[in-house]
């Protein structure tokens, strides 16, 4: 399987489905978004997460953690709060953030040799 | 706020979360997955979507839906099983999909005019 793949447990779990379009004035965006998304996955609790963003500069990234606690406490992570107030003061047009419980989950193609 | 972004009522409501990588043989994709899309946009309980793929080919598409009656309703509609007969044999590498229970929902950012 393709490491830009989750390798989540089976269900229950949580998801954090983040879509946000960036402004044309992204000085700095790319390396923070990168460095969260590596923090992220550091975090106790976060099983793992899936990132793509389009040429018209809309992303989605969804982050998968083991409760509601964990998800939680990263949005109160300090570096992530810098993050989160630079991307409210400049990088962001517009986001919207969905918290989910997961569950149900399936894989595919199935039946096929994977990457 | 962007047409990209799905305009959701309160939660609760579930999203399908469907991350795929494509392969290099992807004749005819671009215009089967945009008409699903579109497809998927008129269904019974759909409530939006979004969806996004990078450069790498990785693309997430979340699509949003009042119940799980409308998702079991769109996973057997006639032309999406056709279309997810072409994914499953032709066009992806590898898929995740997860279904989930959007429980809480926040939109940004604050404050500021939105597009």
């Amino acid at each position: 399987m393709n490491e830009r793949f989750a390798k989540t447990p089976a269900p229950p779990y949580y998801a954090v489905i983040f879509t946000s379009l960036l402004s044309q004035k992204d000085a700095g965006y790319a390396a923070m978004g990168d460095a969260m998304f590596d923090l992220a996955l550091k975090q106790p609790g976060c099983l793992g997460a899936e990132s793509a963003r389009d040429s018209e500069r809309l992303g989605i990234t969804v982050s998968y953690w083991r409760d509601e606690d964990s998800i939680r406490a990263w949005k109160a992570q300090a570096q992530h709060l810098v993050a989160q107030k630079y991307g409210i003061d400049k990088w962001y047009t517009h986001y919207e953030l969905r918290i989910a419980k997961v569950e149900r989950a399936y894989s595919g193609p199935e039946g096929r040799s994977l990457d």
